[in-house]
């Protein structure tokens, strides 16, 4: 196994007992995204003989910060996702020695270079003999809301957004998912950016005036709209910038134009991402009504009071795609 | 004076002979960019009276890369800063003894803090007499058109861009200059980044097809667009973005439709940006035809063949403002 530089992250093994013979083993689950990272240990299968249960029970659960290495760099990324297993696994009382699968599913993986740059790192850390899975975790995201069947199309939309689908004979197919420059303006980060936008706006004389402007100088501690160029470029993370989505989503209940405008390009944006994933997979059929899992997550399509985008973004999908059936897998 | 950790940079000095009493001393004026960044170092004041010459002796000119602390962070933007003016320093036989008046123009001087910030900076490295002025790079280019009068608006469109104004009674505009994510879509990195999104969405079904794609990965070396995400976070620099321009440009002028909507989008962002400070300062006055210098600079308004975006922006703008009177300095 590795000698990791930040070997303390693995020191707690010392104190683990070594795996019985005949013991169960563990498998590792983690969902990794910009804004954060959840590592479940479960058990791997029963010892005795008999019938697989539902589901397997889990040991133990952690959570860590951004593992999308596009956002924060692949040292950060990776420090992430080793620490992130390390805790699920000392919460467990187990121990690398007792891993018998990992199964990794984290945003910016999407190429088949990033998957083997993973598993190599993985192969580094774990002994030799354990399976390793490595997925975008649109994958993850759409097994959650279909119970583990990959069948439908799943879309993202947290820090950043990505549109997956999946066909029964194993077709898939994927919009966006690019990231910021790269044009995902239905993301958190797309939202967020587009209403900063429209405050600089505002201010120079290029666009309307805004409640957007006091209301996100307000939360950010700032007095003049100039600032907010330092404060942009003072951390380029992500996950920072989407943070300003409930400001958004507040000042368009208040009835405030711009913001309004900003959720509905968002809304419309995931609609062409689903679309095109639909279209593209025909898993509407030949008629355009067979029936599919549409599967929702992450806080933009969530976390809404009145203005609800989730909402809105199924209420499009329905008049062009009727059998989409929404489905929104608890958090 | 400072002791800098690389203090390399300032080893010539102990082969300069000190200046004499009586010699004239030098000024070291510094115009930085997103992507590049001259010093050039000038005799401060003839020894003997006389009225001025027109213009002040170049003794030296240096290069560098890109001095935006936005763009590269803080750290790297001074190094670059602080080697470019010793190399100046050395070339002209001079030292920091000699040192007059400092004058900077960089972009990313947003606010009295980046200012302050930058003084300070200054303060530790050159000794107590010398002078310094600390601009946004636009003021340096405005005077670069109107020998050195501030009155009038200067648009750059390089790497990023601004529109920065001054009236003849001392007030001043801005709009634009807040970088990418907040917008600025007519720089060269906004151009870039719009044709890398439609390659993005031509591959995913959200847009039409378009020769970007080829063109795009032709330069870049790559074999589908998938491994442009991988490319684009890879390296986070502007510049490394907006050398993608002069694809865009040729993939227009061959009849590319989504390229062409590309660059008109951006000049009419560049157009919004000069006509808001324009408006702002009413330099066009009470019947909007009177005269004004616009002076226009960067490489997205010089460096183009049959498609002429700076053309394109001041055809736009003199029908809005027929006062508006061009000027291309020469680089």
């Amino acid at each position: 196994m590795k000698r990791y530089r930040n070997g303390e992250i693995w020191n707690f093994e010392s104190q683990t007992p070594a795996a019985r013979d005949g013991s169960a083993g563990v498998i590792l689950g983690v969902d990794g995204g910009a804004t954060s990272t959840v590592c479940v240990c479960l058990v791997a299968a029963m010892p005795s003989a008999g019938p697989l249960p539902e589901s397997l029970p889990i040991l133990s659960r952690a959570v860590a910060g951004c593992s999308n290495h596009n956002s924060v760099g692949e040292t950060a990324a990776r420090k992430t996702l080793e620490e992130v297993m390390a805790e699920a696994l000392s919460k467990a009382c187990s121990s690398r020695a007792a891993v018998q699968a990992v199964c990794l599913a984290v945003s910016g993986v999407n190429h088949p270079t990033d998957q083997q740059r993973i598993l190599d790192w993985l192969r580094d850390i774990f002994p030799s003999h354990v399976k390793f899975y490595v997925e975008n975790d649109s994958v993850a995201a759409l097994a959650s809301g279909t119970m583990g069947k990959l069948h439908g199309c799943v879309l993202i939309a947290g820090t950043g957004t990505i549109a997956y689908g999946f066909t029964e004979d194993g077709r898939e197919a994927r919009a966006a998912g690019a990231g910021p420059v790269l044009g995902d303006w239905g993301s958190g980060y797309g939202i967020a950016a587009q209403a900063l936008t429209a405050v600089i706006r505002a201010h120079d004389g290029r666009g309307p005036q805004t409640k957007l402007t006091e209301n996100i100088l307000n939360i950010l501690g700032l007095s003049s709209p100039d600032e907010l160029i330092g404060w942009t470029y003072a951390d380029p993370s992500w996950a920072r910038i989407a943070a300003l989505v409930p400001v958004v989503v507040s000042s368009a209940e208040d009835g405030d134009e711009v913001a309004n405008k900003v959720l509905y390009v968002a809304v419309q944006e995931l609609v062409d991402s689903v679309i095109a994933v639909v279209r593209r997979l025909r898993l509407c059929g030949e008629d355009g009504k067979d029936p599919f899992p549409l599967v929702m997550v992450g806080g933009v399509l969530e976390a809404n009071k009145r203005w609800d985008i989730g909402k809105e973004v199924i209420n499009r999908i329905s008049k062009v795609c009727p059998g989409a059936h929404p489905i929104r897998p608890k958090p």
